[in-house]
C-alpha cells in the first residue's frame, strides 16, 4: 500500500536529520564555527549543480547531485572521519558498511536497493559520476578554508605537499579543470604560510 | 575563459555558504536547536530524492531537487519569513527579488539567468514542477513538528485549522498523496492537545 510506503520512506527522512547533528572539521567560510555534514551535503550538491559543466564528458549532473545528497548519511552511525586525521581505514569502512545496510534498510525493499547502490558507487570511485562528484567532495573544504584563512589546514597543521597527496589528486582525477584552478590559489596560500 | 568563469562561480558558491547562518522557525526533529535554511534545503532535496515517486504525472524529479537546492538562498539578503508570522507580503517579495537579483548576479550572465529564471519558476508556483517542489518544502515542517513533540506549532500558536489553510492546502495542491498521508496524523496530534 502508498501509506505504508510512504511510513517507510518517513522513518528514513526523520532519521536522516540527524546527519545535522554531525560536525566536520572544516568551518564555514568566516570561520565562526565547525560545518555540520547535512548543510555540507546541501553545498556540494550546489556546486554540482553550479560547477556540472566543467565535469569531464558523459557525467549526468543529475545523477551526481543524487549521490552528493546521500554520500555522508552513513556518518549518522559512523560519525565523520576528518581526512587529515588518523583512522583505521578498515573499521571505519566496516562501520560505514553496517551503517548503509541500516540505514538504506529502513526504505521500501526496492527503493533501498537502489539508493544503496548509488552510495556504494560514490564510495567505489570508479565510475565518471563517482570521480566528479568525489571530486566536488574534495573540492570544497579547501575553498572553505581559503575563505575561512587557513582552517581545518591549521587545526590539523597540514603541509602543501599532503594536501596534493590527499585531496589534490581526488580533485584532479575527477576534475581536472577545477584542479587547474585550485592548485595555484592554495600554493599561494602555503607559500604566503611559510 | 574558463578559468574567469569558475572564478564568478566560486564567488557565487562561497556567498552561498551565509545560508548555513540563516535560522529557520522548525526545529531540528529531536527539539535541541533551530534548524538553518541551508540544512532544511538539503533536508528537502533529500524528500524530493525518496518522495518523488509519489508526484502527480509529469513532474521531473531532478529539476525539482533543482529548485529546492536554490529555493532559500534569497534569505542570505532576505531573511526567513516563517510561515505562521506576520509579514508585510509585498515588502518581502520586493527584497527577495532584489536578493535574487544580487546572488544569481555573481554568476556568469547566461548561468544567472537560468538559475534566476528556476527560482522565478519555484516563487510562481504554477507548473507541476514547482507545486511539487513548493508542496515538498510545506510538507517538511510538519513532519519535524511531529518529531520534536510540537515544534513551531507551540511557539506560535498555531491551530489546526490555520495549519490547514496555510499549510495543507499548499501539499494538497502539489502533491495530494503525501496530504492524504499526513493529514490524519496532524489531526491525531492537534486533537491530543485539545
Amino acid at each position: 500500500m502508498s501509506s505504508d510506503r510512504i511510513s517507510a520512506q518517513m522513518d528514513f527522512l526523520t532519521t536522516a536529520d540527524q546527519l545535522k547533528s554531525v560536525s566536520r572539521a572544516t568551518t564555514l567560510a568566516d570561520g565562526s564555527r565547525s560545518e555540520n555534514s547535512a548543510e555540507h551535503s546541501w553545498h556540494v550538491a550546489l556546486y554540482a549543480l553550479v560547477l556540472g559543466e566543467h565535469a569531464p564528458e558523459g557525467v549526468n549532473t543529475d545523477r551526481v547531485i543524487r549521490m552528493l545528497l546521500l554520500h555522508d548519511l552513513v556518518e549518522i552511525d559512523a560519525g565523520d572521519a576528518p581526512i587529515f586525521g588518523e583512522h583505521d581505514a578498515a573499521a571505519l569502512a566496516e562501520q560505514e558498511s553496517a551503517a548503509a545496510e541500516r540505514l538504506f534498510g529502513l526504505l521500501p525493499g526496492d527503493q533501498g536497493r537502489a539508493l544503496r547502490a548509488l552510495w556504494d558507487e560514490f564510495e567505489g570511485n570508479v565510475t565518471p559520476d563517482a570521480q566528479f562528484a568525489k571530486a566536488l567532495d574534495r573540492f570544497q573544504p579547501p575553498n572553505q578554508n581559503l575563505a575561512s584563512g587557513g582552517g581545518s589546514w591549521i587545526s590539523y597543521d597540514v603541509q602543501y605537499d599532503t594536501l596534493v597527496a590527499r585531496v589534490g589528486s581526488k580533485i584532479a582525477h575527477g576534475a581536472p579543470m577545477l584542479w587547474d584552478w585550485l592548485q595555484p590559489r592554495v600554493a599561494a596560500f602555503f607559500e604566503r604560510m611559510r
